[in-house]
């Protein structure tokens, strides 16, 4: 099974997305890494913002991370073709919007760790950091990747 | 042109700096990644310091970003030789000093990427984050680069 | 004088770590790359916790920064075999859990920085940010750092 039928089965689909947004791109690749930039919780229409621990709850900071998960994939898929050329997720940056008070960062993260894990099992496995600050137009998670990729670097 | 020549048209200087500060290294490279440290807006006598949305406006602090994009410049042209050996700025990761409420981080952080666009044209398109937290010593913005460089490692 | 020698001279001892806890790995090679983990200030059954500026002095602090770096490189060494591997220190990301208002995170990391220039000479040198936010669980400091290494990477 690949990973996008995996990621199908859990009801995710991993559609290409405009890699250009504003003055930044979503996913740059330099040798067999790609960067990806901050991802953001938006899913179609919906979004979800908000301090986590006051306006946003622990579970919805968590699908916030999956979704930032997802939005990750899709930029990374769009650049490199498939998820198949995916070798190793190397790193996991989660940034939380935090209330004062608020501590438990790293559940939130878990959100996207466990789904990298799920879905790509040994080489979905990653260093992290998930900690709490101040994110753009208040969305309630912000995550970046570092991750590996095998297929050739474009010409 | 080269991207000096550009730079100098619109009133910037890149002039060497000390590579080692403090307790730290301006620039570092390892293969054809260069990693900068996280520059702040000091130009000359000048600093741009202040809670951004309170002591500091978005014009102000996106002028802060232009100038710790010049200051990554400075530091990766002293270590690389020429900025010429830029093949690609890679990623952007712009902190912004915010205060409580300001939600407004990436449109100071285009202070940085617009510049970095203006010169470099598609190889200054870059993957990025802009995200609020509190910087040292109360400086306005500070951004770190991962920029992607050409020229032969040293022996 | 091998570099874990220079350690033990100085009271440390690299132990092994569980490289898999909880969700994250504490170190990722890719290349000639190791990313760590955020590494926090726990040492055997002693924790350093509370906000910088407020319930943790700016010497509790450095010494939390110092239990970072060692716990960083106990990671590593485990990943890679031995710390003789260790070509350069590229990066250093230092967080601090600041009290509002704390502005000296750069001399709470240098208690980081200076153990890794001590120990590993011009090796040691790093670019570096040093940054305030909040820290999961309440930790006064989280370190997370990018090396080169020399040894060839697992078949």
């Amino acid at each position: 099974m690949t990973y996008e039928e995996k990621l199908a089965q859990r009801g995710y689909t991993i559609e290409p997305v405009a890699l250009e947004a504003g003055k930044l791109v979503q996913a740059v690749r330099t040798g067999n890494l790609v960067f990806t930039s901050g991802q953001i919780p938006i899913q179609g229409s919906r979004s979800i913002k908000g301090k986590v621990g006051d306006d946003v709850s622990l579970d919805e900071a968590q699908e916030a991370a999956r979704i930032c998960a997802i939005n990750a994939l899709r930029a990374i898929k769009t650049l490199v073709g498939s998820l198949e050329n995916i070798q190793r997720v190397v790193k996991v940056f989660g940034m939380v919007n935090v209330a004062p008070g608020f501590e438990e960062t790293p559940a939130v993260i878990n959100g996207c760790s466990e789904l990298l894990i799920e879905i790509f099992g040994e080489r979905g496995k990653h260093a992290r950091s998930a900690v709490g600050m101040s994110l753009p137009l208040n969305y309630a998670v912000e995550i970046e990747m570092v991750v590996e990729v095998t297929s050739p670097p474009p010409p």
